[in-house]
């Protein structure tokens, strides 16, 4: 392979390739290309945007805590130490190091989104117009650094050329929000950024630091925990957030007799709740979740079945996140059939579901999303965001369900750089999606204008609630 | 989005949009477009058809029975009482109601097949020329009325219009079968009317009405009873039933010992089995109607694995039948390996399967019938019944055993003016699929083209029996 | 259909049929059309090579062995008596009779892989030029038996005509391998032809041949079976063997204390195992064989899930291999996490994943594959060996884990004409995918080529270890 090749990415890039369609799809891109940003559901660190601390170096932003990337490269056989991996900031000689191992290894991400975000970003953030590879590493390295070291690429910068409106980070139920507070009081911030309660680790009993989070709510009972997650809840309602989020091992959600689920709740405080038991618990918890949604509005998702650090030895050395967490097989229909019969069609509820299981979106998400006013099919979302998967959840579920139960694009990243690519693909593949149509004769380029325009604005600010006054939808 | 726009549905609707594909794919279809329609299996009232009694109004015809179409205004905020739902005739202001509440949520249906049927109905049938909307629902629904009450839009009219050759209804097994036999004795009717033995609550001993209607059938005893299943059967056939239907929560036949199934049976009928003698009985008792199918030829085919009226509260208010039946996992290579291997080359056997799981047609369906001769792969079902899963169906199945093993199509439906519209539909994407395999020089097109017409014609008439003489197949 | 058609696959065929595209492809698959084939497992009897046999007729060649043909005559109704299958050679009047069956039902293959492999041969191999009918069924049988008594046609002349550079096939651990040494000692021989470590039966004590198996190995006890084992893979080791290959009932990899892998296996060995341990102890032994990988380097795939001979009448009268074996789900998040916890990481271990069940890319195996560097995402296998679902799988895998995680196309046939036309089959389906990535902007055409170039040459070089010095790769 060539190794000091263009870096240019394409116009139509992403648009299907044939005549009538491309043509249609580029004109459909085109009205959407501009829009702001909206962005629900994402894991950037408020802390960086409060303080508007520089990044330091494109090891630092771009390779460090991007699990998407590491992952790839440790396939591949680059060990993850070198990438630095869980060793917090690195000398410059080390994350240069880590930069050419990247570079070097550009040939593994082929084909995958994430080249394609990483392609986006170099040339549309930075100004790279050399593909990374061994030879160029370093003059790109350089390049990075030094535009990382002027105000044009601190993240308030970026966070305002990226035209970034609303965006959720994710944070845990005790957290103090001081870094939203100082977002919100700072007039020079003209993006929402909001909370998102995520309250995992608080509703698994099973999880060797439950008790001590509990705990730490101020929770000595049942009745003291559920009020405590109340509160806080209310806490993170008064700072922005619109959202709660969930991922456990499967989406069930089974009610407990209030009786049953605060003996369980003593029981697990002192050690002595089963393993079925601690699941019932959780499960029973999932159920009070809606509910409370229901009450305060707080918008519901949930991330479901997946296996967190299926590799031990990786987990030990580097810590969670670190690319070993794999999907399983989940079931919807009668994991919420108790929930949903409660709450299904409370007016307050809206249940957005992302799955890494694509078998899903026809058989069960699409069916409940086409029935239930509360349920939203959340989209492709970690290993099904990429284009080839993307396009299996637009045909499944809005041909059952129409694009009225759509949740609109969630980039769901912790590489903030990304957000911008991300949102341009999910656009233009929208676009793709609906240039097959109008070429079909099953919508006109009006409508098709039209559903566009809202995946991209008036569906995720409905779904997530962002506005008062409903705008017209979809 | 503008409120007064043209319905005129295209002429290439569905088809490949990029050429050399589309031209093959127009010439295909051109060859079928206007064949007659062979309806094995759907859920049209012989009622209406028998008595030829006229569609009171367009809220009754479209609207209020076809829970494709409420489903999708009940998720979108449209509450069901407002469209007449399990509500009987409704007066003309409320049906009229009911239509503004369609016709304003238009864009609810866009990209779903619902929409696709819906719009070549109102052309085709009733002649609109303006899209549904808020502003144009009183006069479409006048120019509909107005026709439904002239002879030319009264049931049988339309069913010749249709040019419907063959069309099976949906029965309980003690039905009289009086609507069939009148329209049997009628030399009016040119089509052929059948009825279909669906006999699910005679299998389930877990259902609270199983024991009256065991009892209803005159069975007091397991013997009793398996008489008088074959008796009910030896009436349908009498009345030209050709297959038997089955819907039950999973696909398992698992014999039983005759005396164990005779027990479980007085035990059930004294309201003593368990649920799970309750279940192995319903899983001994589709091992039986396949061996009554052997026995008396009757087609028999499965329609396994939905959750039935998933949400209480709908049920309550509503009855069945209300949307809110969602899909669940479905298994078949090890739930019907009993059966098979009993019946599986039997050549009175005719075994069709359906599935809203579409994991199982390459995994489960297609393999099976490339083996069984009694095995066939049913056209996508309900949910699956829409442009995006019908092709991963055709090509799932196809490139796996073959055309042969197809069904042919199935509209299965209780909306009896969308029937040519669905028809069509398929025909489209069969011609479209072949088109395909066309320009890919997998096949020529007189091939192409001879297999575009058995599926159309001789493989459903082949399938269901239709014909005692065996015409040629694909 | 007319009964006399020519025979004349398209160059074109199987490329993506609209442009740009189908130019793209055309160009990518003229520069690997013409490379050299390694095959890294299937299913040819080597005796075949060793000896050179003259096939004796086309119906030995084509037919009574190959379940992939056999099935889907029998599924249209012919028996399988009817085709000699599993009654060894047959006189020349029931050979013929035989080829007629499967040319007058030329159609019951349309559409399939099969057809397509079989008119490559029958064109590519013996210079057929009229379509397979009950017409043209004599003169080709004449036309192919002609060809098969010369030279030119024998096993090594094909060998060689087929530029076959590495070929494995699937060998009983007990085997002496005496075929492997004569073909190895033979300068004649300029493919590398290598066996395959096969145990299978001995990893299952609830097989009734188990125990004799086992004893045939000579262990009396645990240690004595583990070092036979051990002993019998260093065996094939010095015989060119490059893998190990392992088909059970599921995927999954636990392993046991010693001390009760030791007591269970005496327990098997009298008959006094339960089911459950015997499933136990073959799991435990799944985990052994990825130790033993670690030790002695041989590449391990997994072929799992398949319901073996679902029909019991078939296996009484035609033996196994008759083409009635389905696929299950399969699962391998859970299954085979503590073997990767173990071993996931260990530089000699090469882990190919193959499944039925196409679920499972993108949800399972691109994610494992995309993290642990000995996991490899095996090729389309058996059903899934078809353009549709082998564009699926190329998607999801490229998508989630790029394109070096591939295993490259393995054939697996026992049809030993068959393996040009696969292999182009893949290189043709290869290029297609490609070049929807090159029109989409996503991948440029030199880098495209590099990738198919890897993927027909070093990528199976290197998932196989066939070069002891690791060329380029992906």
């Amino acid at each position: 392979m060539a190794t000091d090749l263009p870096l240019n990415p394409h116009p139509d890039r992403l648009l299907p390739a044939a005549e009538p369609v491309r043509s249609i799809a580029r004109r459909l891109h085109q009205t959407v290309r501009d829009l702001p940003i909206i962005s629900p559901h994402g894991h950037v660190d408020p802390g960086i945007l409060a303080d508007d601390t520089p990044f330091t170096d494109p090891t630092a932003l771009f390779l460090q805590p991007d699990h998407y990337v590491t992952r790839l490269l440790h396939a591949g056989g680059v060990p993850l130490a070198g990438l630095g991996v869980g060793q917090g900031p690195l000398p410059e000689p080390q994350a240069r190091a880590a930069w050419r191992l990247l570079c070097g290894n550009w040939r593994l991400l082929a084909g995958t989104p994430v080249r394609y975000w990483l392609e986006d970003v170099l040339t549309g953030v930075f100004g790279v117009t050399r593909q990374p590879s061994a030879a160029t590493a370093d003059d790109i390295y350089d390049q990075i650094a030094e535009q990382l070291s002027r105000d044009s690429h601190r993240p308030r910068a970026l966070l305002d050329r990226f035209r970034i409106d609303f965006l959720a980070t994710t944070d845990d139920p005790a957290d103090t929000l001081a870094a939203h507070a100082r977002l919100a009081a700072d007039p020079g911030v003209t993006t929402r950024i909001v909370p998102t309660f995520r309250p995992d680790r608080y509703l698994e009993p099973a999880r060797p630091d439950w008790a001590t989070a509990v705990k730490e709510l101020g929770a000595g009972d049942y009745r003291g925990y559920i009020a405590a997650l109340e509160d806080r809840r209310r806490y993170f309602r008064e700072h922005g957030a619109v959202s709660t989020d969930h991922s456990h091992a499967d989406a069930v959600a089974e009610p407990l007799d209030p009786a049953d689920a605060a003996r369980i709740f003593d029981q697990a405080l002192s050690g002595q709740a089963t393993e079925a038991e601690a699941t019932a618990f959780r499960r029973h918890m999932i159920c009070e979740m809606a509910r409370m949604s229901c009450d305060d509005g707080l918008v519901m998702t949930l991330h479901p079945a997946i296996h967190r650090n299926h590799h031990p030895p990786t987990l030990a050395e580097y810590g969670p996140d670190t690319g070993h967490d794999i999907p399983t097989t989940v079931e919807f229909t009668r994991a919420l059939q108790p929930l949903l019969a409660r709450y299904g069609t409370h007016p307050n509820l809206h249940l957005v579901l992302f799955t890494t299981d694509a078998t899903v979106y026809s058989r069960e998400i699409a069916p409940l999303a086409g029935f239930y006013p509360s349920v939203y099919a959340g989209a492709p979302w970690w290993f099904l965001d990429n284009p080839a998967a993307i396009r299996s959840y637009q045909q499944a579920v809005t041909e059952i369900a129409g694009f009225s139960r759509l949740s609109g694009f969630i980039d769901d990243t912790r590489a903030f750089c990304s957000i911008p690519a991300r949102h341009d693909m999910a656009r233009r593949l929208d676009a793709g999606h609906l240039a097959d149509l109008v070429a079909a004769h099953r919508l006109d380029e009006d409508e098709a204008h039209d559903i566009l325009t809202g995946l991209t604005t008036t569906q995720p600010t409905h779904v997530f609630k962002l506005a008062a006054e409903q705008e017209p939808r979809i």
